[in-house]
């Protein structure tokens, strides 16, 4: 008995997971590889085929309906990476046509946090509302916008990258060339910068010092959860920042929640309690009080997985 | 013969502008009146009521299907204006319930932006556009947001308040009790704030001078039509305020065009020019130089009246 499945790819800016899953929306197999170290896209995608292949073959090439791919940047009009800042590669890539002929599949892209926002409205938290957002605090800060039980796409497939929204003028440089973009404070690597500029400016004690320069978003955390109140501090500045511009994103959309998922939303209430308040309060009355912050409740890397495979539907 | 009619009212901070409006989209008679100088909405109804009174026995009141209300702070889900800071009347008033009883209609409200999108989308320049934004620049700055060829109300119908998008973190004192509100800069009233803080603060020469305390947009838009230096850098400085949120709105949903119109639109290139260089400025790169700038080809109140009518049909 022949059985409909979709190959799930989430392209990240430091990890590539995969899954293959099944009309259920159940994840029969799934594995990852560095997205790094790859010169070219090429030699990325002859890394990915490499792994993929067992998986294909396991399950049954004639089994699988096509890929759905969910990258940073990436265009669901054109199955283009463009400018990726977050990606090794710069310039634009045709990655659903390049990841399509390199398996034989039928391949559709969309940006990976878009991506997100489809598997957690398909299978997760966001089931049943209408009006939401998603943002993953991986890497870099990406954003899925649904309005009206839809994806806001915009004209060209580009909306939606409320990482580059500019949160603090004339700011931190940001990869994609300008300053103060959101995803330079809100994000795993983001909060690693404010800990390595406060370490260099000030000099509080706190246990950061001595892990330079190793330190991950992670281990802030931890330091954080100790009592160490330089790291708690930099949590309260990150959910101040990301806050105030959720509460200007707010007043566009007026979503029912925003959803979070990545490695930096594992801090949980560590950082969403600041998130919240900064939130309430910068937000206009009318909006107080109404938007529910949630963390996603699919395992890390399954909602991204999941919302690609459901590209292929 | 009967004839299908609909009333649209456009409630505007300043003044209330009506129209008999048939199926063709064409009004067949208008008028208007202040907002401002009644004690209460009950005043303000029975004032209305008189004013349309005429109209609707001329037309023949058997031929309405109803009336369409734009107004600012509107909810489309409860017909209710809440907590309106460019309207005499605090608190939350049942407008539509009260317009309904007060002419014996159907009647149905949404915000005065998302009216004039509507009105945009069906009689004007929007007329087959999927993904755009319109602007009004009048007493306060409204906006409506159209994505996949539907407004963004919200899950609480409130979306696309643009107008309180903090611009200016620590900035102006906005009448919705904020700092720093987009629509304390760029609207009718921003322009006028600013020429009077400037010249507050500078000795430098200006026909705007002698005009204190009357200073109007328009005043401030002639002065600069005559070379006066200080009024052509009120406009820029405007025109960088408005483009710099405008950028980072369009990273948000991503429009093909955004539309304005309003008093303070009419000084067209004066402005726009500022606002064009200053959007692409602070544009991501995959976003720049896609995005028109238009201008309302509708007459005045016209939009607003078209769009509100649009809503009983």
């Amino acid at each position: 008995m022949t059985q409909a499945l979709a190959l799930g790819i989430d392209i990240g800016g430091t990890n590539t997971a995969f899954g293959i899953v099944n009309r259920r929306g159940e994840i029969i197999a799934k594995g990852n590889m560095p997205t790094t170290g790859h010169d070219t896209p090429h030699h990325y995608i002859a890394a990915l085929r490499h792994e993929l292949t067992p998986l294909l073959d396991s399950a049954g090439r004639e089994n699988f309906e096509g890929v759905g791919i969910g990258a940073p940047n990436g265009n669901f009009f054109t199955g283009e990476i463009v400018f990726a800042p977050n990606l090794p590669w710069r310039g634009v890539i045709p990655m659903a046509k390049m990841i399509g002929e390199a398996l034989n599949l039928k391949a559709v892209l969309t940006n990976d946090a878009n991506a997100a926002a489809i598997g957690e409205m398909t299978y997760g938290v966001a089931k049943g509302l209408r009006d939401f957002i998603v943002v993953t605090l991986g890497t870099g800060l990406g954003s899925g916008f649904v309005a009206n039980g839809e994806l806001i796409y915009g004209h060209d497939g580009f909306a939606g990258e409320l990482g580059h929204v500019i949160a603090v003028r004339e700011g931190r440089i940001c990869g994609c060339g300008r300053n103060g973009c959101l995803e330079t404070y809100a994000s795993a690597t983001g909060i690693v910068r404010t800990a390595n500029e406060w370490l260099a400016e000030r000099n509080t004690p706190t246990v950061l010092r001595a892990m330079q320069p190793n330190i991950t978003s992670r281990i802030i955390h931890e330091a954080a959860m100790q009592g160490d109140v330089f790291a708690l501090e930099i949590f309260e500045f990150t959910g101040k920042i990301l806050g105030q511009t959720l509460a200007d994103t707010i007043t566009i959309t007026s979503p029912e929640a925003i959803i979070f998922f990545g490695g930096l939303a594992k801090s949980g209430d560590m950082l969403f309690d600041h998130v919240r308040t900064h939130i309430e309060h910068n937000l206009l009355n009318i909006y107080k009080n109404k938007v529910s912050l949630m963390q996603s409740a699919l395992p890390d890397a399954d909602a991204a997985i999941l919302g690609a495979s459901a590209l292929v539907w």
